[in-house]
């Protein structure tokens, strides 16, 4: 997991997508966008059955674009999501290292 | 999109992923954790489309945090992966406003 790059935030990511792409991705909205999603989500089981490394990275990006693309649209700040769900550790235990069951979560 | 909380890193929220779930997730394997993503893909359009904001932001963070878990068991930094890919504009047209044609990509 080693980068020698600086690491990007996902609300400057986030921006990132909406400076490129937001004129394009609120003319198409959230339903036409969803229908890119899921192409890039079958591309990237693709690349993870039979891919090399750098097509996995390809089609990691691209999901994440994609799931940027509809946060906007849909008006969804990706950063506060995460944080109010998994800043305070697991939703199951709350835990920072996971105790969930099994069954419940394996 | 406005936010309080500070902002969230994509290498630290997917570190953060692999503190809590990581001996559960490589136990899983890419293929079995692949299916839950879907689940969460599935929860996030219906919450697009019936559900109500912060219900929105639930399902993308669980659909980020599934896209992490599949990157920790596969290897690839989500970092890397994204400023590869678009940290130097549009992969398409190479623009930071995308000038693509809507032919190619609408």
């Amino acid at each position: 997991m080693a980068s020698d790059r600086p690491d990007v935030s996902l609300a400057d990511f986030q921006q990132l997508i909406r400076t490129m792409y937001y004129e394009k991705d609120i003319a198409r909205g959230v339903d036409g966008t969803f229908m890119w999603l899921m192409e890039e989500v079958g591309e990237l089981a693709a690349a993870l059955r039979q891919g090399q490394h750098q097509d996995q990275l390809e089609e990691f990006a691209d999901v994440l674009a994609w799931l940027a693309t509809i946060a906007n649209v849909a008006g969804v700040d990706l950063s506060e999501a995460v944080q109010r769900k998994y800043g305070s550790g697991c939703p199951g235990c709350g835990q920072l290292v996971c105790v969930c069951p099994n069954e419940g979560k394996p």
